[in-house]
């Protein structure tokens, strides 16, 4: 039996992953919110460096209660409204069901296992450009692996099999995606997430201007080892080897030049995930003893200017 | 004989007590530059919340060539052109004289030192809202309390005595003036300046909304301690102590909204005073074996945003 998909949130990242799997062939149902009628009516875009394609007759729902049940299930909203969650899965997910948290940041499977104590859940790890451009419509730049990580792998029900079957289909439709250790996975993320997210808002730049200045260059490095240094007392048992900060160094200084999430959504004057992306890991890290001296620094910097308080420059 | 007085630089902080000096009668000579035609035609204009005055007459020069001896010396400059005090100073200097670097930062007594050995030198720390507002056109707005700290007290010539006398001076001319241990005075005022200088310019704001948002206000408060810890580190035989972080808080709450030099010169797109509000406190501090982890952050910040990398908001 084939696995059937839902997608939480059809934008840049639920857009493309569900888009390909839903090319094809696989049974793919997607939450949308302000793009409904948009999707319903014209379908789904997704402009892509690995070759673009067009969903017709899109499965689109307004409400998760009006959705059938799902084996796997990604959620792909931004952080900020993971409150919602304790209303958009129930009525999606059966027992042996899997959720997927395609998301940024620390700490979002423990947050929903406390609400769904019952719940399956896995981290997914999205490395991929990509934006949502228009109503249903994304463009994937570049890259596009997914790693997915078991947060809870000892439930009943057997999520490791169907994280198996998840990644072939994956693989199958032309998305590259792997399993990996969970606290392992989440935090290599962060070394990459934690400087780069930030650091764009503040400076007001993209990845390739904090990389050019040997500075900032230097800051990025430093910001990278302190994570470094926070995983490896939150997970001293699968430790992240610091030649990881200079492999993610070089391979940003590769890439166009990018704007990472929390810098769009502070373009667009969306709020950000300073939460999960900052406050979380520094909580973490000073429970396992460990003080993130700049990356404190950094999430003070977010927050001001969150709140409205930095003037715009003349 | 009552004292000489030379002024290098006559704008905001050289402009003001030097204008206080020659209102009072004391003969004072002020070296100028962009402002000489202008402050030799019209005089000098210190509106002050202490009491307004004109100078006619001053004794403007545009070269210290012409310059008689002084017997002492307030260096004004901001420290971006302290190169140049070797050519400026000897032509004004006799043996015996006092230079007063009132100035910002940390090590530009020991450069002064080491470029002229001979000098009797001493640091002036000026607690003083003031800005220049047109030629020759000095406008101070509060406080003015100027600390002088000798540097090098013990070579002949006996700048404690001249110390002595030029504080008098000082308050005779409606100035409070004070002397204090070198190293305490030039890292107590780094516990404001490191904070409230840099964090103002990245933020691009003014020092009351640093202190309005709880989160900004404890990194202000974090560099502040950062900043003690340092200079404890450097000057273990004259401590700061801790309570000096909340004090500093305290007093800047009740100052009117205040734009440092430094955001000034940003805001003028001016050379900002990294290297020695910034880079030096940093390598003192890291050379007596202590990491200023949040300070180096916002040096790298600086630079960034010095270097013209930073894009201007939308």
């Amino acid at each position: 039996m084939s696995l059937v998909y839902g997608i939480v949130g059809t934008g840049a990242i639920g857009g493309f992953y569900g888009g390909k799997l839903a090319e094809n062939g696989k049974e793919v149902h997607f939450l949308l919110h302000s793009d409904y009628e948009f999707v319903k009516k014209n379908g789904l875009q997704v402009d892509s460096c690995d070759g673009s394609f067009h969903l017709t007759d899109v499965n689109a729902y307004r409400s998760s209660e009006d959705m059938p049940k799902c084996d796997v299930v990604f959620v792909c909203l931004k952080t900020i409204r993971n409150k919602m969650l304790a209303e958009i899965l129930p009525p999606i997910v059966h027992r042996d069901a899997l959720v997927v948290m395609i998301q940024n940041g620390i700490g979002v499977e423990a947050e929903l296992h406390q609400m769904l104590p019952g719940l399956n859940i896995a981290a997914g790890l999205a490395f991929i450009c990509s934006g949502k451009v228009g109503p249903g419509h994304i463009q994937h730049q570049c890259y596009g692996k997914l790693t997915i990580a078991p947060y809870n792998i000892n439930v009943e029900g057997g999520t490791q099999d169907i994280v198996t079957e998840v990644l072939s289909d994956l693989n199958a439709s032309g998305v590259e995606a792997v399993a990996s250790e969970y606290n392992l996975a989440r935090w290599k993320k962060a070394v990459w997430n934690i400087p780069f997210n930030g650091m764009t808002v503040v400076l007001n730049t993209q990845t390739d201007r904090l990389l050019l200045n040997p500075v900032t260059e230097k800051l990025i490095y430093d910001l990278m080892m302190e994570t470094i240094h926070a995983a490896n007392h939150v997970n001293p048992q699968c430790p992240i080897d610091e030649s990881f900060a200079d492999a993610m160094i070089r391979s940003t200084k590769v890439m166009t030049p990018y704007s990472p999430s929390m810098k769009l959504d502070f373009d667009f004057r969306r709020p950000m995930e300073i939460e999960y992306i900052y406050s979380r890991p520094i909580r973490e890290a000073a429970e396992a003893g460990f003080k993130m001296e700049k990356v404190e620094m950094l999430e003070a910097e977010l927050k001001f200017i969150e709140a409205g308080y930095r003037n715009v420059e003349k």
